[in-house]
């Protein structure tokens, strides 16, 4: 055995699996996590919500500027946050880890604490998952999740509805800009906080569930690209007032080297959540619940458009994983 | 528009999860598949199985002899295995695909019809997945199931079970010497053919599960290594006899380059099920269910032997994903 045990190679699979396997903790009675074929877990509603989610080094993230734990917070925010778009809350999640043979456990014990401290914060329990080898870093997490009523689909817009955001957008792009320029100050850490530490807006989603919006979408790809997913859901077109879209107060500190309005329109994984809901609720909606909600549209049956031109022209330009790299 | 579509950053994401959607076949009424932050599935049981498992291009698989289609039927058939090894039935997965741009639609389409054509056969629902881009193909799938009984863990072997496994054991591992080698014939066929497209025991586990096996796993790493799991699980010594493992005849096909009862012993992935069951349940479990269930020795409370030898000496030359690349 080595004294100097510090990357994955050095401790082998069934090592790292037992060092990981200690971090997860006690499942309740009726369940079993970790160290079997596959987890037991235990349900109280008649239907699952199920999702999954990877975050791939050099494409997602970048540990020049991110470490271990934020990677383990991002995917599991990442999941966490598609459940809160259908108006449900995380349940269980597995998680499979592709490590490089000199991947620092620095680097790996960063992702299990990342998870665990995501997983307390929403909460959901880990209660599993698989190792392998590869040539860069992944992490996949899949996620189930429960709704108390009818999950919030993409595809329930109507007409008439208004269309609405929690919270502010682009600060997770200005985060990311700030982190690839290596700049600093206080709203400019924000922003690189929003970048690293997304939150999913689980409560929010319970809520605006429960208020009865029609179709719901969390902003992952960009504000242009996740109306666009959710009208064409829908089968709906919409008008979006671009003056109307909630951006991140911090963007001003970014303002001369990125357009806080583009970030805000086609920023992505800001992870608030983009819904519909009746004319008739909105105003007790933003009145009565406490939640940062701003209408920024309203659907229709014709175009799909944004400030008047057409939402194709800004969904282009936005942020496709794939084609622009 | 590119005329000549051929890769995955000429298709771009929202191509890509269109094009594969559009296999993946409707729901029934009370299900959402694809197209929404989450699916939405529905359970028959208190409790559910969940398990995750991920192959990686240059790793688990190499495409130089296996299509997108192998790749795609292995990782759900490495999934179903953990479902199975827990005495259950698949009932939901979502994949994760790691493409890097340069990927060919060729193999994407050929991944999505593998796992198609693996998930008809056990059968399993693929309700959603995601993408990614990234320096390497990888492939991942999370997998639910259901017991209809109380799930059949690792931890439950006693003193004095008989030790047994399915099937017979090394195809695997000779094919994937066969394919390294090139070599051809009718035996050396289905050598490949088992390392190629392994089936998951589904069936039976669900009949071990209902004969009171005592405890269960996959024998994914190795014989060696996943008794050694089994038995550390349980807190168990065993004596294994050697002469009694089943050796995949086709094996002697590859005599001149692999010792068969190693290669039974050692290699992985063959994806039968190894169990533990009490002495007086072995008699008619052999004789009355139509599976072939070898007996290759008994749990104990002392060390755990292989032909006399300590199994850790076994184990070590087994195959860890990650120490010996």
């Amino acid at each position: 055995m080595n004294d100097d045990v510090d990357t994955v190679s050095d401790l082998g699979e069934r090592g790292l699996i037992e060092r990981i396997h200690a971090r997860i903790g006690a499942p309740p009675p009726d369940e079993v996590w970790g160290g079997d074929d596959a987890a037991v877990v235990t349900h109280e509603t008649a239907s699952t919500l199920l999702t999954i989610d990877s975050l791939v080094d050099g494409v997602d993230f970048d540990l020049a500027y991110s470490t271990g734990a934020d990677v383990g917070w991002k995917v599991m925010a990442a999941n966490a946050s598609d459940i809160a778009a259908m108006g449900g809350r995380p349940r269980h999640a597995v998680a499979s880890l592709t490590l490089p043979p000199d991947t620092s456990l620095v680097v790996v014990d960063g992702v299990v604490d990342g998870m665990m401290a995501a997983a307390e914060r929403w909460p959901v329990s880990l209660v599993g998952g698989d190792i392998s080898g590869g040539g860069e870093i992944a992490v996949t997490i899949a996620m189930t999740g429960e709704a108390e009523r009818d999950p919030v689909l993409r595809r329930g817009a109507r007409a008439g509805d208004a269309l609405c955001v929690t919270g502010c957008l682009g600060g997770s792009a200005g985060g990311l800009e700030a982190l690839r320029r290596g700049l600093k100050g206080e709203a400019i850490g924000r922003l690189k906080h929003r970048h690293l530490r997304p939150q999913a807006r689980v409560e929010e989603g319970v809520v605006l569930a429960g208020a009865g919006a029609t179709s719901m979408i969390d902003v992952s790809d960009g504000l242009a690209v996740d109306v666009g997913n959710l009208m064409r859901a829908s089968g709906m077109g919409c008008d979006i007032d671009p003056d109307a879209v909630p951006i991140d107060p911090d963007l001003d500190a970014l303002a001369e080297v990125l357009d806080p309005r583009a970030a805000a329109i086609l920023g992505g994984e800001d992870f608030e959540l983009l819904f519909t809901i009746g004319e008739s609720s909105i105003g007790s909606l933003i009145a009565g619940t406490g939640i940062a909600v701003t209408r920024i549209g309203t659907v229709t049956a014709g175009e799909r458009t944004l400030g008047g031109a057409p939402l194709q022209r800004w969904e282009e330009m936005g942020w496709e994983h794939l084609r622009d790299r």
